[in-house]
């Protein structure tokens, strides 16, 4: 696969579901990969969803080619969610993919592929909080695209103004709007609804998060019950009866907002109801509620349908909007393809790929390598003995 | 028609366009009139799209009738366009329509509705420079919502951020926004698009409104040939040359922006086509036009279907936006509702509807009245005699 001077061939691929307008490297990003001496194949039409043309890739040096002579060509298959089973069906030992995998919802794939001998690595197990990972955080730059789509949504599925209007034809007041769930997306939907002049307030658990909020110049509401951060910054699960009485105080203050936006989405596990059936009776008609959250195993808001709009019979606007990053398609694709290639740099320093067991990021986003599941979350998700030091893994070239 | 007390009676239909979700008076309007003595007759369902249930029109004081009930029994009818025939057919003479009528464009009808006996006022004819006129001006209020709706809409078609961001992930630059003609929907456009973080040019040919754009804080762009300020506040029609001119200048401007919005619409004639089907192949892939212009006569950007949002073969999006205050249905109508009832009050000061001749918002806002044509504009347009001051104009009780 490897060129005279070439040293690693990096591929990607359209991505056929019909929601998905993203690409998994931007023309740009292709560039900088040239400019390591990388190869870059493209699937001829990929990123026109997203507003890049096939000439947009060549003029930054990647080549167009077809589907079938990516999958067989490249070294490393970039990837935004786990490609479908007739493309990991043709690629071989040694060949990589890169990725939003989420491995925990297909521990059924993931065992199968690592045994074929692919190098699974996936996004979602990025240590997150260290600094040298920030390039490559494809979470948070995709939950900040997500953000901002929501705000946008709820602008265009309301019917008032968002802003204040003094006018001769009467005062509008601002809309209010709350946020629920105040990580990347909540904040930057924070941050874009107070651009459109609302009145925003951020909800919490994590009695943490007040100061980001509160620096947005928004207000920021918590429950009596702190739960506090858990693992990874998310917040932690709390008690039956301690979610009992946050879902009653939260669901007392609903009825006072015009747009609700929630982003409680924790990978691997089932979205927590915020927004129920009742509360959802006590909303004014006309209310908007994007929920960020909404999947094919439920979502935070009762009854939305992930990527559809539905009315309630009172007239509450419920937004099921699980991928809202594929709906700004330019700019999540140029930050994904910042993400793709911080992580190939970073595990092909010397133009091949080169897994370090001992390298705290290389050990946590690499899913499986050489035959074998290495990553120890999924391991244990999947029953597998954990990995002695007796099992070194092998450092394996292309 | 009068009850006890009750000096007028005001009436509301449901708007029958599917495109259109406003409503003419909504329930604090209502709520107005009731409290001046009026009795007002509602449709029932009419704000349902608006988001105004019937039991905010009763909460008002408003009385939720049948269609024929309120065609029968309303002294004033309150509309958004014009009536449908099947409406005007069943009203006598005596009865008075108020809304934005377009009598320019429905000459046909207005002659024989005049003949009818019918008091037609439409708001287009409002003399708009007239300070006490303001808060009767519908079509700045509606404007003003067709501004801010074009931008959410440019915002929601665009597949890269508004705003400039940094991130870890790399920096957005933000959005070059480029509103053509800055009357009151394009200085609402580019407050909304400035607010969302874009960078915003605003066009006209008009000098005289440099200042307007530049206060809020987006940069002025103009043409060489100076066209100025014609009739009524709009832009003087060009000669053929100038207009030659002027077009080539602004197609060479157009491709370095990412979103343009045209807003060139004047009352009764053809929009002037500001994007040619040249201009348009020199576009970025992904560029968004909203074009306000949009109607069945042709738009402002060429290829645009008023209603509908197509994409070229090089990926630009037109979006045919003619009646983009439909969409913001709830403040849209709430501001129109303010207009309808400052003309109710500027009409029937002593509870009846009494037209003055001498007064100057009577005398334009009326289109006919007491069986004939009044509005002089209309009369020219209509090839009529010039009414003289031999034929004064009765003042009549309803």
């Amino acid at each position: 696969m490897a060129n005279s001077g070439i040293s690693l061939t990096v591929g990607v691929l359209s991505e056929r579901d019909s929601h998905e307008h993203r690409v998994a490297l931007d023309p740009s990003a292709c560039g900088r990969l040239v400019h390591s001496e990388m190869a870059v194949l493209v699937e001829s039409d990929c990123g026109l969803d997203a507003g890049f043309p096939d000439h947009a890739y060549e003029a930054a040096g990647a080549t167009i080619a077809t589907r079938s002579g990516v999958i067989a060509d490249c070294d490393v298959l970039a990837s935004l969610s786990f490609p479908p089973r007739a493309v990991t069906d043709q690629l071989v030992a040694g060949q990589t993919i890169i990725g939003l995998l989420d491995p925990l919802n297909s521990l059924d794939r993931v065992g199968p592929l690592a045994e074929q001998g692919l190098t699974l690595v996936a996004l979602e197990l990025l240590p997150r909080t260290l600094s040298r990972a920030q390039a490559m955080d494809a979470l948070s730059s995709q939950s900040s695209a997500a953000g901002y789509r929501a705000a946008i949504v709820a602008a265009e599925k309301f019917g008032r103004y968002l802003p204040m209007m003094i006018t001769a034809s009467g005062t509008a007041i601002p809309a209010k709007v709350i946020v629920i769930g105040t990580g990347v997306a909540g904040l930057q939907a924070i941050a874009t609804t107070k651009r459109l002049g609302a009145v925003v307030t951020g909800y919490d658990v994590r009695e943490a998060s007040r100061m980001e909020v509160e620096s947005l110049g928004a207000k920021f509401l918590t429950s009596s019950v702190a739960a506090g951060t858990g693992e990874g910054g998310y917040a932690r699960p709390m008690t039956t009866e301690e979610q009992s009485t946050q879902q009653q105080e939260l669901a007392a203050a609903l009825a006072a907002f015009d747009i609700i936006i929630t982003t409680a989405k924790v990978p691997g596990r089932t979205p927590p109801l915020l927004v129920s059936a009742e509360t959802l009776t006590t909303l004014k008609p006309g209310t908007v509620c994007v929920d960020l959250g909404a999947s094919d195993k439920g979502g935070n808001v009762f009854g939305s349908i992930d990527g559809s709009t539905t009315t309630t019979t009172s007239g509450v606007v419920v937004v099921g909007a699980g991928n809202l990053a594929a709906d700004l398609p330019a700019s999540a694709s140029q930050m994904y393809g910042k993400n793709i290639t911080a992580v190939i740099e970073a595990l092909a320093p010397m133009g091949a790929i080169t897994i370090d067991p001992t390298d705290e990021i290389h050990a946590s986003l690499v899913a499986s390598h050489d035959g074998i599941v290495t990553n120890p979350v999924l391991r244990a998700a999947m029953k597998l003995e954990p990995l002695g030091s007796s099992e070194p893994l092998k450092a394996q070239a292309p």
